[in-house]
This record gives structure tokens, C-alpha cells and sequence, in this order.
């Protein structure tokens, strides 16, 4: 297991709450940036995952935007190459397009996540990425 | 003048467009990591200010969201106290509500900002934040 990252810009939050971590292979932590239900309408967050952790496939109805802020990790859409991401990178995740992202086997792995579109519905879970697509990366 | 970040977490990008740059006192610089006009609806930048570089007084009619990366820095809203800012701070920018944002005087400053409910219109700029004003924070 790599060392954790030394500074990170956000305060990693809490780890995952059950609901959501019953959906991710490994040990997450959660920091809500921003919350949804307010003018702003643009619920914003902070994912940092161990290394080897991923979520589950899934899809956003509004799409997604994700800001890498430090570590690697993986985003993959569904019969496509994942592609493998470094700090800076910026994915847009397609409107009910099914996805995983998550961290790389020897990396610590952090980003940050825009909701967009958040009113027309939220996250839909899938199955889980399973031990052979993960460690074919 | 203090020393620029060794690094950045998104490339710096490009010295503000003069149709901006002209509502700048100093020099900042742009890097538009999402685009307007598409499905997400949600255009997210970051910038990057030298030391004493700040907006002028400006209102964004759907609201914005800053969330700071490096450096120190300033937001003010009219009428109200000027908060100092450290990395990893979330700014709430109500619509329709006047304000700068910007560089402390001996430190460059960063933030991604996220325009929030951008069909309700583009920023509105206002006056120069005075000499006076900033030197007295």
C-alpha cells in the first residue's frame, strides 16, 4: 500500500456512507463540497479512494464532470478503453452513459465532482467491476 | 514579488482575452477546462492571479461557485467584510450579488470557478475595486 498524499487541497471528509460505499470495491472517503438543493442547483464533492478502489458501474441521468486533483486513477465508459488519469485531467461523463472511475492499484487517487443537470435525477448503480476487468488494466 | 507556484494542479493556460483582461486590475491567467453550450450546461474555468491582481466588482446573474487550489486570496461582497481565502475554501456566490474576487498583495492565488445556472445570463462588470479599498484589507 502507497503512502496517503501529504497535503490535499480538500479535507478528505468521512468515509463513505453505507449507501453509497455498498457500491464501491474498496475503502473510499467523501467530502460534500457543496450540497444540492439550493440556488446554486449544482451539487459539487470531493472522492478520495485508496488504492484499488473503485465504484461501481453506474450512471448520472444529468452527466458529470470530473476534476482530477491528485493521484491516479481510471475512468472507463462501458465498451470502451479506460483511460488512465493523472492530476489535472477533466472528464465529462455523457448523460446515461454507463462508467466507473476510480483509483489505480498503486495509487492513492482524488477528484472532484460537478453533478450537472441534477434535476433530471440521480445516480443509477450497477453491478461491480469485477476483479478480471480491474486487474486487466 | 513572492515566487509562482511550483505546481499547479491544471496548466495555468493563457493571459486573460483583453475583453477581460479589461475588467482586471493586474495580471491573471485563464484556462477554460469546460465549455459552455453543451449537454453539461456548465462551464467551469480556473484562474490563476499574481500578487495584488483582482477582478473589478462584478455580478454573475445565475450565481457562481469558487473553490480555491493555491495561494491566498480575497472575496468580497458589497457592504460586507472582505474573507481571506486558503486553499481547499468554497465560496458561494449568490445571483445577482456584487463582488471581486482575487490575489492577496504578497501571494498568487488560484481557483476553479463553476458557472452555475448559466442560461439565467453572463457576468455583469462594474466598477474598479480602488487602491484605497484593497490596500485597506
Amino acid at each position: 500500500m502507497e503512502n496517503e498524499f501529504k497535503n490535499q487541497i480538500f479535507h478528505r471528509g468521512i468515509e463513505l456512507p453505507k449507501a453509497i460505499a455498498d457500491h464501491f470495491t474498496g475503502k473510499a472517503y467523501f467530502n460534500q463540497l457543496v450540497e444540492g438543493g439550493n440556488d446554486w442547483n449544482c451539487p459539487v464533492g470531493y472522492v478520495t479512494f485508496q488504492p484499488g478502489c473503485r465504484n461501481f458501474w453506474h450512471r448520472h441521468p444529468g452527466g458529470q464532470i470530473l476534476l482530477v486533483t491528485e493521484g491516479n486513477g481510471w475512468y472507463q465508459e462501458w465498451g470502451q478503453e479506460a483511460r488512465y488519469l493523472n492530476p489535472g485531467d477533466v472528464v465529462m461523463i455523457p448523460s446515461g452513459a454507463k462508467h466507473w472511475h476510480g483509483a489505480s492499484k498503486d495509487s492513492w487517487f482524488a477528484h472532484i465532482y460537478i453533478e450537472t443537470n441534477s434535476d433530471m435525477g440521480s445516480v443509477e448503480w450497477l453491478e461491480e467491476v469485477s476483479e478480471e476487468q480491474y486487474s486487466a488494466l
